[in-house]
């Protein structure tokens, strides 16, 4: 059973998820599958999966068959599990809580090879819009505080799985990210009265120096202080606090946002191995004045992270206006 | 010219070194020394280096000559610079810090290739000496608020360079995981008159789950919440906020609760790569009453991370209780 523990010291939690370490042959990792034959996120093998929770699918095609575009499925090997109770301990002068959550893969493509710069705005829209039908779902459960949203593309970045996916944890505490970005954010804004995302966005399309793209809603900009090369994060340029509370024809500029970067970083840096976050507001703080929903698209090329992991801090050899440069050069 | 940025947000601190690009391939790292033959930091090769800044040496053998044991110099290629002035900048709704501080290099050894765990206590012990030299003498620069220290171990830890050897980094700020490492234990503090630490090595004693190794001054411990599977804290017993304040007799008890964690650690693991990242207080906090210093170790199994980076939220497929009774069971 996996459990929440808390670092007596400096507050962060982590997942103690004990079960799933049949992933380690002898504590290194299991190979990674090279072929789609029995790969159980292809279209055609969905009876090795659970049973779906969510799909766009094509008129007339049935749950658990085949034709459909996107599919959400819960993990076969959750690392957290609804059905547990939400139990808080303390041992001596530690604390812990049981591993309740969702853990969900959203598919996002039938075919198996596919890069994420290539799947067709149609596509990518429906991504997001699983994503907001997911977080809506979950968010019917009292229990839990936040959806964590994220994306591992290929080996440098975490994936396990070749077939194109992302996922979903549902979380009974919050993100220790999400409660520093909060924290900041609300600063700036008791001194300024103003949301600093909305500063941001607004310095970006002036300075312009950062600024990779920009449609009606979104901008994706190098940001200020990157940990990674060529980091990049997708912005709504009005304030929206939350992803799920935004409007329907939000999500295909959006999709327009993500895939143009995605094709810039494709051309520049050759098809990179990276991560996809969506950073939003914790649950019931949906009109929050001061924090802005965000997808940040973390690149891996640096061998990160030494004493990164240690000291929290970080140093990039890439500046992020050297990083647009490149950036705005390519196609996309 | 290398510099600090201040996240807008999170206000994390990045150092944005530009010119170390000349690492990058294509944006690739440059390929893996493999052999010693040209190696700066062999016996034999000192004048590929800059002239050493400290060094333990046989009786009769000369600065930036042979026939020494453990050698300082400062990094060819420093990130940050202490010939800079520090310079606070506004950059619109932005902050950056000139690039001061210092880059140092100790090398551990004077032949190529040696484990970390086949090091003598008598060389171990003069690296921590070593460590503790330097932080004295970059404290009289009153500029300097941190030094930190770490141990990138073979390539999955962000090593460049195969020779073994650890890294120095003074700077102007106090890295992020300090600065909450410290707010976290003076809240404990203000709440129950007892440094967390302290009462951290009173729970492990009395518990034994979690505890590898003990002698007189030390323990080594599985922590409570560790983020990495196998990740090893080595703890002063008694109350000691500062590294470089400890008494010269530590340095040799200190020396043998690492190598004894590294010898487990090895045997267990088969030589795993690792970090190793020294936790003491900042600059003129000394006498503090609510922290205690530490060596964390780390060693790199799983492909970590990916979301991690961008929600500060960690999965451990391996218990802590778990990888003691791995560790204890090992010669050490």
């Amino acid at each position: 059973m996996a459990e929440f523990r808390r670092d007596p010291v400096d507050g962060k939690w982590v997942i103690i998820a004990g079960e799933r370490r049949k992933r380690f042959v002898g504590f290194h990792t299991e190979p990674y599958p090279e072929t789609g034959e029995r790969c159980p996120f292809c279209m055609g093998n969905e009876s090795l999966t659970p049973p779906e929770i969510f799909a766009f699918r094509e008129p007339g095609s049935k749950k658990d068959g085949p034709d459909w575009r996107v599919r959400v499925i819960p993990n076969r090997e959750p690392i957290l599990r609804v059905e547990t109770e939400l139990e808080r301990e303390g041992v001596g002068y530690y604390d812990k809580i049981s591993g309740l959550g969702a853990h969900e893969i959203i598919i996002e493509n039938p075919s198996h090879k596919q890069y994420y710069s290539q799947l067709s705005l149609q596509n990518l829209t429906e991504i997001y819009l699983a994503y907001r039908e997911r977080i809506m779902d979950l968010k019917k459960d009292q229990r839990m505080k936040y959806v964590l949203i994220f994306k591992n593309h290929g080996q440098t970045a975490g994936a396990m799985m070749d077939h194109r996916h992302s996922q979903l944890i549902a979380l009974p505490i919050l993100p220790k990210q999400i409660i520093e970005e909060m924290r900041g954010a609300k600063e700036y804004y008791k001194y300024k009265e103003r949301c600093i995302f909305c500063d941001i966005v607004h310095q970006e399309l002036s300075d312009k120096e950062r600024l990779v793209f920009e449609n009606e809603e979104f901008i994706a900009i190098s940001p200020w202080a990157p940990i990674f090369p060529f980091e990049l994060w997708v912005m709504p340029k009005n304030h929206r606090p939350s992803f799920d509370q935004s409007p329907d024809q939000l999500f295909g500029l959006l999709a327009q946002a993500v895939k143009s970067a995605m094709l810039k970083l494709d051309q520049v840096l050759q098809y990179p191995h990276f991560n996809l976050v969506l950073h939003t507001v914790p649950f019931g703080e949906e009109k929050c004045d001061y924090y802005h929903w965000h997808l940040e698209i973390m690149p891996r090329l640096t061998q990160v992270a030494g004493f990164e992991y240690g000291s929290g801090f970080y140093i990039n050899p890439v500046s992020p206006e050297e990083a647009t440069n490149w950036l705005i050069r390519a196609e996309g």
